[in-house]
């Protein structure tokens, strides 16, 4: 194997293991013996285990990031809902390894990991920001997007813990999240208000978006 | 003074100091400057900046922890808008401090800072529990509970950057978010929906979760 397949090939390996398990946890004598190396080999690649976490947090972050990627096409909400499928895949496939990322911790908050995780919320931000046809938000609808996708984060995280509720559920229920958190913010600003009124109004009535407004009608509260 | 006296009076003065500025930034010199006394001294009584730091955000967690208690009297909108307004003074007080805290870093996610966060958490999750009732919370009401806590934090960090919104409305806000959240959730469940109900039954015509529902009536999406 030539230097830059060998270090994807041990970036693919310490990725599956800091997955599956706490990063902490995972040494490079496992890392070495499930690339089928030697443990002076992999150092000749990465000086320590926390390159080699980064380096493989990178392609994570990569590959998160893309799941939010979606086609302008169809409504709103079930775009949304697509991205959610996706991300609760990536959540799914990697547990452990998210769960002690998010969490922090002394093994995982390096300023470099940091970077990362901002990064794929940044790519989000952006993402949403060009469904919703905006380009420079003003702070009520960074505000929205943001939190949002904080919220997503940990509502990720408490489903991991135990995961007591099924994740399908909860790829709609952040749809009608981000439905109801813009409505709060919009019953307290105009400029809010005409957004969600321009998002809402080429809503299917089958869609996610009608589906909430269908069920809290239906709740009669 | 005394060694206890002299421990908490540098305690008052780092975490002063760890308020203003990004923990990162502050030095031990500075420190013993600020108290009045001697580096050696400061190392006399914390064996370094780590140990003082982790004293200070002691004291700070308890004091947040302590904004949450509120006296079960009166509607519940009205109690978790006064537990909001706190929250806020405690933001506003150790804007640079919580900043660094909650985004993260290397100089703060020692295990023990970690684990200083997580007890706010704890505290604020039992808190409103006890309000709502509830001893024992079913999956779905923990996680509108705890993602409503994390929707707290970001709204505060995104808030404390650059300070566009009014703090004074987002504390309404945060008030109707968590509306909107157990709204979202007892459309899903039943059990919540239940809940919901009660939460809601006994709250006054001009109270914080009657005005959002006024609010989102008039908005007529």
């Amino acid at each position: 194997m030539g230097v830059e397949e060998r270090r994807q090939q041990l970036i693919g390996v310490a990725l599956d293991l800091f997955s599956r398990r706490s990063p902490d946890e995972v040494s490079i004598d496992e890392i070495a013996t499930a690339a089928g190396i030697s443990r002076p080999l992999v150092y000749h690649y990465f000086p320590g285990k926390l390159s080699l976490y980064e380096a493989a947090l990178k392609r994570a972050s990569e590959d998160l990031a893309g799941r939010f990627a979606e086609p302008h096409d169809g409504p709103l909400g079930v775009r949304l809902l697509r991205v959610m499928r996706r991300y609760f895949d990536f959540v799914d496939d990697h547990g452990p390894g998210f769960s002690a990322l998010m969490r922090g911790g002394p093994a995982v908050g390096s300023s470099a990991t940091n970077a990362l995780i901002d990064s794929v919320r940044q790519a989000a931000y952006e993402q949403i920001l060009s469904h919703l046809g905006v380009t420079d938000a003003p702070p009520r609808l960074e505000l929205v997007v943001r939190s949002w996708i904080s919220l997503a984060e940990s509502t990720a995280l408490i489903w991991l813990d135990g995961r007591r509720i099924p994740r399908a559920e909860l790829e709609v229920q952040l749809v009608h999240d981000f439905a109801a958190l813009a409505a709060v913010s919009a019953a307290h600003d105009e400029d809010m208000a005409t957004l969600l009124k321009k998002m809402v109004e080429d809503e299917p009535a089958d869609g996610p978006f009608a589906e909430l407004v269908g069920r809290l009608i239906a709740l009669g509260v």
